[in-house]
């Protein structure tokens, strides 16, 4: 990736040097962030607010593949997955530590790429970086994040509040980012087979960016901030749309069911679906990846989002004995499963 | 290291599973942990207090060796190593999240014993366990530990408060991590040359404990509070004493002067590096990895310390333009440098 550009050792920075290079652009916005890189802790002065905190470890191989993520998108992604988390407790995120291992062959300009794409997120979701480190590493490239944020105590929601009655929503639209994973091997098969032949992405924009570029959604917790919608129960989507519903049914000891009409789907996750013989349906509930909002409201806030065409009502909780099931379009109950799902693929 | 025992594949259990499994034991003791493991992210609750984060990315090969480091060692170690940063801002330590990548190779017992480390070092220091994940790894084993802890804001101690005139301070003794680690890979060779050969360390059992089993320095914070005395400012010696003195002397605009017969070696430490051909006060100056508390006072809290064993006054605080440098005990002055130091050796 970094053949024809300039290349400098990263020993030449030596391990001080080579964080103050890396952060040197990034300014602290947050009155909260008391005290960011450079003692042996960040220190933080939240005022009475609770503080959310949340860990994701990344590595080379496992969560991500360098052969088609742009290191750019690689750090703005790794950011934005774990504000997800903080947002998924219906909290503000603030902060951010990152730290990198990367192995000697990695070039700076490798690791200011990745600072770049972290940066970006940082200002785009008003984020200060207040620690962590580089190091060397033997195995290729590992990236751990942690990030901070705060709630008022009575705001955080956790998974565990979904009452029977309440309606089920998620924000935006589902499958999009799996969707857009498989086209992306498909091309890399394509070129390991013949290296001539350029990646055909026409007309996958969107699956793609949901793939590589996907974005925590802040502004939903803002909105219901604004709409005055306490949720009763709040997740990310990460590992799938049925995998949340789960954990929320078995936290919140309900069971849910959910209508296939119902689920987002963008337009072009649907045909590329089709097009690769995949199950749109399938994608959108054991995809994963879509870092939406899948959250509970009480049905007296039915009013304030009805028209928010960004939130969709999927379904409502029922009681613990009806089970986890979706009612299919032509009208047949499947229970919901975190993986095994795949017995339904038609 | 498992050949004998029992193997478990990690697989069997699935990502949630293993989590439960091997957090299942943790015990939940402090008040500010409102949510720990099970939610998108913990919730802490630090009232008025100021908070304090500090992360470790550790990676195989670089900061451990596995042929020579039992992994219930390095999971304590690894918890401690994060601790010592919360108690470098004289700050209490009170929660961790443990992310972990492990390769498909490593059975479920190992990761079992890097858990029971981790458990004994919680229970030791009063610890949560309030998050992180596991995953497999293609790059052998990964650990990322993010601690938490609090402090009243006018508690709080940076590196950059020290003043001209305060005495400089630093808890137990030095060298012994760095001489320990050097008696192990000794031993680590000699196996390598010829496996039938036990490893020799008899009379090295405290210099090893030091390298393997390092342990935060929390009674220190406890010390100087019961004592009532307020460093000026603060910080752990993870990269050996002359780099810990340079970034206090850099961010306060101070110089410093410290004196070779003052510095605390244990006795083992001393003979052991003679008979490497090592001078222990070399060790010592750029050893690292003590983990223990570089601090200065102010010279009016003097006797409040003055008799505690375990606290030795090792110099004080200058004018910026004098420099840092150490009067050795042939009473020549010599520059305090972080790495190139090596110079002075002997």
């Amino acid at each position: 990736m970094f053949e024809n550009k300039e290349r400098t050792s990263i020993a030449e920075l030596g391990e001080f040097g080579l964080i103050k290079h890396l952060t040197d652009n990034f300014k602290i916005k947050h009155e909260s962030s008391v005290k960011g890189i450079g003692d042996d802790a960040a220190v933080f002065d939240f005022k009475d607010k609770q503080v959310l905190l949340s860990t994701d470890l990344l590595l080379e191989g496992i969560h991500f593949d360098l052969s088609y993520v742009p290191l750019v998108h690689l750090g703005y992604k790794a950011v934005q997955v774990n504000l997800s988390d903080i947002y998924a407790m219906n909290g503000m995120a603030t902060q951010i530590t990152v730290s990198i291992g990367v192995s000697s062959k990695f070039p700076l300009e490798a690791v200011e790429e990745i600072y770049k794409g972290i940066e970006l997120a940082c200002n785009k979701f008003n984020i200060d970086l207040v620690g962590g480190d580089t190091s060397s590493s033997k195995q290729g490239l590992v990236i751990s994040i942690t990030s901070i944020g705060y709630a008022a105590k009575e705001d955080v929601t956790y998974r565990n509040g979904a009452q029977e009655g309440d309606l089920l929503c998620v924000s935006g639209d589902l499958g999009g980012a799996y969707v857009g994973l498989q086209i992306l091997e498909r091309e890399k098969q394509i070129f390991l087979e013949n290296p001539q032949i350029q990646p055909d992405l026409e007309g996958k924009d969107y699956i793609i960016e949901r793939q590589l570029k996907p974005e925590g959604r802040r502004d939903i917790v803002d909105l219901l901030a604004q709409l005055k919608v306490k949720p009763t129960s709040m997740i990310d989507v990460s590992d799938g749309l049925a995998s949340e519903i789960l954990h929320i049914a078995t936290q919140s000891n309900v069971g849910v069911r959910i209508y296939e009409d119902k689920l987002p789907i963008d337009p072009q996750t649907y045909e590329t679906a089709r097009e690769l013989g995949l199950d749109p349906t399938v994608c959108a509930l054991n995809g994963g990846e879509d870092y939406e909002l899948l959250f509970t409201i009480k049905q007296s806030d039915y009013d304030k989002i009805k028209n928010d065409v960004d939130i969709s009502i999927i379904g409502h909780i029922t009681d613990k004995n009806s089970g986890c099931v979706m009612v299919s379009k032509s009208d047949v109950l499947h229970e919901l499963k975190a993986q095994g799902w795949n017995a339904f693929r038609k």
